[in-house]
């Protein structure tokens, strides 16, 4: 039997070999943890390699993504699809060992980690998910949902304020299920963090109402044994584990030194450390009773067994519950539900409301269908109007609910809402003005290149919000958000675009969707059952010519009506226009190019578009020969209806910008 | 003289009354605050309403910005030129009592709030700012730099995440002349924050090493007193004073609720808190006993007086250091640095090097002419290249230094940078990959919309990261920085082309500058002259036709070779192409149209753009009919070169491309 050191020298040795093969990576993180790696996996870590998606394991979190080659040693030497090979090509094109972990490139990667904090976020988005999935679906006699959520987390990860904004949430939430393990090496890419970093982290988490085990030796397994048996037996809390090592453990020469963190230790370093951590075998050779050692397939088949036996059970007594489970962690929605009757039924009321609201009446329509839909905003729900009329709070006490306060906390939020799709049993909507999307920026962009499901509401999106002024006035934003691969933006220009946007939103399980609303009402638009269906496709034509057009008239969401006006006086004027509203350019480019041709004809060049965001985006659609009428610069203080007058969004102007391009 | 109360409620009336006739804004942060402001600005705030820009002045901050009535309120009272009737038009257009407190429109305002935490993050930034000053100033006998900085901050900045960066920092580099006010009222916009927000904020900032008066009454001048007291005390650690206040205070029936917080009292309401004010008098009204209290015109010019008193013998007997400091604090350059003669001597030297490189070479050479540059890095130091030859860290023993290791904060330093160059004497730098850009985003803009001198060096521009891979490969970043207002942003295709951008970077006073940077060696181009002279207008012919050209490539940063690649294998085949490269859209957007068509003639249809960042910004300069040669979806881990190749960088593609628009 091989002894604790030599399992986590596995570890060690694949991470310096394949760094050194690939001459780029992060050998550091991987040597400094590999102790505490191996007593999570071989002694508490409750999953199944051969059954990588089965929803009661634990979840596993690396959120400094940049040891990547920990997380594929463990699951190489545990029985997951993961073979050397792909340790050989770590760093690779089309390998699974990306120089990150990449969600989707090999099995058993929960979730995308490298940028700082993140995964911390996403595990605290886990640990909520499993408290309330537990809530909703277990038993009295029959517990279904109930695993842990680990997570390995850095000095960078505690740095970075998103590490506060989750933490303090996890610590209110009192999520009992989440250990994070601090490596605390004291050394950052600056080199000794004492000079930059001087937090008391045990007290920062004490504050946050979290349990801490503080000073662990993290290359001794026992104390980290210890450690977590501490961490279990607090189930009221979220425990810090803050292990005490030495980064590149076991490179005499370079460790506890920042030239091993993000550089290859090179062939003699490599030697040195087989030397001294007495490793004799052959770069990427483990000897066969080490893999046994760390075989977790059997164990965790026998795991995953006995839930199965478990959840049948649970089926016979509580069948309809046990199907909704399936359905919820399969990621289907349910058979049927009326999105797109409420599409039509909008359409019919012809409301004049702002997009914000017609966002809530959505919510009401759809929240009693959607279970799984789990609701937030960051502290704006009054304004947002995201607390629709079925929304419970979840709290500490009870987590049975549907919608999170999740605070003054935006890219915690963001990153939360990943980490609970990611779990699975959830669709997250989370909400905010649109100019603090710029806050949660990059969990945006996050959940797009993971391609998972999350909603955002992105309300006040314009210099429409008036009085509060050019801090929060969105200009740059809606192009930031169309022009991020893989994110639906939506800018809907009426309640009925509006429910389309929705029904859009729930329906998309490739990525992210962003919901762009208006503060202020929006009047009703007109529409053919043909208009209705084209606004799936992304652009449409609402007002049409007779015959050829001469002008076309592009606009989105508030601005659509302004287009509309201008483009009836013209018509008064005897001139040929088109109006196109395009709520989705996202989903618009996505059309064939026969219908995209069809609504904007590529022999009529005289175009305007009109959108109260900033204008460099609209040439992609109106060329070197068009006009737009957008913001190339930030907004003022002043009501709505003045905004939009001082900053030319008025009929007069895009009369006076038609007439430059038709003489 | 009138009592404490009657001078608060100067604040609460006049903040009650502009929120009412404004119809929007939000009266419960300055009836809140009102007792703690009152007894700060009367008894310890060092300014003159008649010179707001005096260097020595305290500094400040409302973090808490939707508070803006306060700010405007204690301008107005203690005598800047801030008329009543502005107060009676806040919230309207041309008015300079914008919603939030906007910088450059009231004078006194020392920095624009709203987005939450940024001010605090400013605040540590001006104390920094003043610890360096101070350090690099003073002399034995003479303490020209030696004022406090004080901020105000709610229960908002408090959860956002920025606010665990900077206070972290704040503490690390023990800024004892900083002190916080937390407006602990227990309210924010969702409603009573125990459900979100349950931190023991005192234990937190004492993790971070700062000095925490808890528990004061707010309401309380005494307690109040007796705090700020305490604070200043306490020279060697930055203090929290913890006040315990009722949002609204004053209004009976809304106070302690969140319906005072971000919506008039209305007029019922306004009229019982006059009454339980005790304050009689009309809107807007403020008794001359009351004004001449709060007037602190005469106090601020003795206190300034004085200090140019103290300033002439300083520069008595120290002439060149008074004269450096009069340049640096009126952001004047030295007469002569050698920044172009340093382009010229780039372009002779003709070094094929990475982007991020040159710009090392570039702060080699200015650094020593500029002391007021103060860099950083969010520990990327060596990854950045911004620790130049003469760069000496800031440190709690040595504040004298130039140069801050920010840690893992990107946020924070976007933010403090913001303050550091509000406070005055520097000119910041800040440095990250780019993908990290997103997590300070919100920072730069608001550089930008404050018109501040603020350098960003973002390197690692592109997929030419190569293996760390999608999280960390910029796609859709470089349009985010360019369809910022007042952003100037430049992507250098070799070490001239940086040069020449940190040579704008450093004489641009009216806004921030980005800089993008490449990882990898850029090739040298060759350059006439007037090429050189050129790259200062933003786009230039790089190569040129004979006659008019068929084709334009137009190219940046490291997709400039290629385009020269590209164009002499097409010239070889008998094809009139012209190179342009265009560092920074910015500038040449900002050129006259006579120069503009020069370089972009309206009848070359036929245009290809080539930037490896995402292709939708760049329909803007080829139209309809051009081509992009640009990234739509996220990169992918591997080595730089393979991802080149996979991502359609290559000659051919540029040629298949070429053939399509030529036939």
């Amino acid at each position: 039997m091989p002894s604790r050191f030599e399992l986590a020298n596995a570890i060690r040795a694949l991470s310096m070999d394949a760094v050194q093969k690939a001459k780029s990576g992060h050998p550091g993180a991987p040597m400094g943890m590999a102790d505490i790696a191996e007593v999570l996996w071989n002694d508490y870590l409750k999953h199944n390699p051969n059954d990588p998606k089965w929803p009661d394991r634990d979840r596993f979190v690396l959120s400094n993504g940049h040891g990547s080659m920990l997380l594929y040693s463990l699951l190489h030497l545990t029985g997951y699809e993961l073979e050397l090979e792909q340790l050989r090509n770590f760093r690779q094109l089309h390998a699974k060992t990306a120089g990150h972990p990449e969600f989707g490139y090999a099995p058993g990667i929960e979730t995308t980690t490298g940028p700082l904090g993140q995964g911390l976020a996403n595990a605290v988005g886990m640990a909520i998910a499993e408290k309330t999935l537990a809530a909703q679906f277990n038993r009295p006699g029959h517990t279904i949902v109930d695993h842990q959520t680990y997570c390995f987390a850095g000095d960078g990860c505690m740095m970075e304020g998103i590490s506060h904004e989750v933490s303090s949430l996890a610590g209110t939430l009192g999520l009992g299920k989440l250990t994070v393990f601090y490596d605390d090496n004291g050394i950052s890419i600056d080199g000794e963090v004492e000079g930059w970093f001087t937090d008391d982290t045990a007290k920062r988490f004490e504050a946050y109402g979290w349990h801490v085990v503080p000073n662990v030796d993290g290359h001794d397994p026992e104390q980290i044994k210890a450690a977590i048996e501490l961490a279990r037996s607090h189930e009221e809390k979220p425990s810090l584990i803050i292990c005490k090592t030495i980064i590149g453990f076991g490179a005499p020469n370079k460790q506890g030194k920042e030239e091993c963190h993000g550089a290859p230790l090179g062939d003699e370093e490599v030697a040195a450390a087989r030397k001294q951590l007495d490793w004799p075998h052959a770069p990427f050779h483990v000897p066969e009773p080490i893999y046994q050692a760390w075989d977790a397939r059997e164990q965790g088949k026998t795991q995953q067994d006995d839930w199965q036996a478990r959840f049948a059970r649970y089926r016979d007594e509580h069948p309809e519950l046990a199907r909704e489970f399936s359905r919820r962690t399969q990621c289907q929605l349910p058979a049927e539900i009326t999105s797109e009757a409420f599409i039509e039924k909008m359409q019919e009321q012809g409301e004049t409301i702002a997009t914000r609201k017609a966002s809530l009446l959505c919510l009401n329509e759809l929240g009693p269908q959607l279970p799984e839909l789990l609701g937030g905003s960051a502290d704006l729900a009054p304004s947002n109007l995201t607390f629709w009329s079925g929304a419970k709070p979840i709290s500490r006490e009870n987590p049975s609910g549907n919608y999170l306060h999740y605070g003054v906390r935006e890219f915690g939020m963001g990153a939360i809402m990943n980490g609970i799709v990611l779990h699975g049993g959830f669709i997250p909507y989370g909400a905010t003005f649109l100019i603090f999307m710029e806050y949660m920026r990059n969990s945006v962009r996050m959940a797009a290149l993971m391609g998972k499901r999350a909603i955002y509401v992105f309300t006040h999106d314009s210099i429409g919000l008036g009085e509060d002024g050019p801090t929060h006035q969105p200009v740059e934003q809606l192009t930031n958000l169309r022009t991020t691969p893989n994110l639906c933006t939506w800018r809907p220009c009426d309640a009925v675009e509006t429910a389309a946007a929705w029904d859009a939103a729930i329906k998309r399980n490739s990525g992210p969707t962003a919901l762009v609303l208006s503060r202020q009402n929006l009047p009703h638009q007109e529409r053919s059952k043909q208009q209705l269906a084209e606004i799936q496709r992304g652009a449409y034509v609402l007002k049409d010519s007779e015959g050829t057009p001469e002008l076309i008239l592009i606009a989105t969401g508030s601005e659509v009506g302004l287009a509309m006006d201008a483009a009836a006086e013209l018509e008064n004027q005897g001139r040929a226009v088109r109006v196109v509203s395009m709520p989705s350019a996202y989903r618009f480019d996505g059309q064939d190019a026969e219908y995209r041709e069809k609504v904007l004809p590529h022999a009529v060049t005289k175009r305007i578009a009109i959108e109260a965001g900033h204008a460099d985006y609209w040439y992609k659609y109106v060329g070197l020969d068009g006009r737009v009428i957008g913001m190339t610069t930030y907004g003022e203080s002043a009501p709505a209806g003045d905004l939009f007058k001082h900053f030319g969004f008025t009929k007069e102007n895009v009369l006076e910008k038609a007439k430059e391009l038709l003489g």
